[in-house]
């Protein structure tokens, strides 16, 4: 049977917002009594829940959110960083096999946290040597589990080092039920923007068991046996 | 070398909007000049461009967006509806070979009007007869390439009769580029939004021959072959 791991961040109006910053509410525009249905609008930040970075967020003359492509890549690895304190270096990945083409997910302490209420300030995120280790790796796609890669760290050098070599990034990702030592495939299919630095995204995991969030597949004629 | 087909509806500030009410704008919230670095938060309709509809929207007592499950499905079939004028009937259906099962997405001339500017309100859509042969015949998705699946229906029969049924709809696809006559596979990945009456989504098809829009997923280490 063929299963899933939904790794998307649940976006609802208590969910996480990046440093406490209001991220996303709804208003409703029909309802049943009035007009016989139900109809919404969504405000969001483009960093709400999981997205995918384009290069324009943190460089003036890059690539902005139409050029983020769906991204079905077999070859993905989560990476245990569960015991990192602070920031993922370049020492933290040496212990990592990671090769040409990786699709590396960074598994923290961050899973961890509630995907509702405040914003953990303290949350792990991917020092710039960890970011320059990576980029000399080539890797394809680096996915952090909190609502940014970095932080506290001047003109963003962890963003830059990966976005200037054309590496995708991956925030908001919820890896609680991936396991490090499975082989996984993931999809990731941000909205198709027009113009900005940003857009939401949902992404799962394809192959695994993943008990309590899995979902089968197979009810759906999966084209992935 | 493998291919896929984006049908995704562009979302930027002048794409149409249905019945001309305002669906897209974004407000920029950082800038490179004072912040370093760009940030925007967008505001849409929950059936801006292409968007998955869940019971709720016409069925109080329906299933929310939270239970709108991401879209892998091999079975695929464009049917051609570019001769229909106004509504596609049962009448119109019933020359199209649809087994239980299938994926079933309209292509109308439809597909030929802008993705920005002004709403065309005569756009073609699925009758109440159609949506209810479709419910009969067990398919399991149905899509329609404008911003909505019908019109001029007092009670959203069209609507009811598949989302009753537990048949998926699929809204605001761009069916220019798909070939009626090819074997599709369809990913269609809506956001992971909690308790509303649809999602926004990222759809395309893979395999089939689309010169001007394809984009090599060879490079990306395609898990269909």
């Amino acid at each position: 049977m063929k299963r899933y791991l939904d790794i998307s961040w649940p976006l609802c109006a208590d969910m996480v917002h990046y440093k406490d910053l209001s991220a996303f509410y709804v208003t409703q525009t029909k309802n049943f009594a009035e007009h016989g249905m139900f109809q919404s609008t969504l405000c969001m930040s483009s960093h709400a829940g999981t997205h995918i970075d384009a290069p324009f967020h943190v460089m003036q003359d890059g690539q902005r959110s139409e050029n983020l492509r769906v991204i079905i890549e077999a070859k993905c690895k989560v990476l245990d960083c569960t015991n990192v304190q602070k920031a993922i270096s370049a020492d933290d990945l040496r212990v990592h096999n990671i090769e040409a083409g990786d699709i590396i997910l960074l598994k923290t302490s961050n899973s961890f946290l509630p995907a509702t209420g405040s914003f953990e300030y303290q949350f792990v995120y991917l020092a710039a040597s960890g970011a320059e280790y990576l980029a000399s790796k080539r890797v394809k796609v680096v996915g952090i589990d909190y609502l940014g890669l970095e932080r506290e760290q001047p003109g963003h050098p962890s963003h830059k080092a990966l976005l200037s070599q054309g590496i995708m990034i991956i925030e908001g990702l919820r890896l609680e039920h991936a396991q490090p030592d499975d082989r996984y495939t993931l999809l990731c299919f941000p909205l198709r923007i027009i113009g900005l630095e940003a857009a939401p995204a949902r992404a799962i995991l394809l192959f695994g068991p993943c008990p309590e969030e899995a979902v089968s597949l197979s009810e759906h004629r999966p084209i992935i046996q």
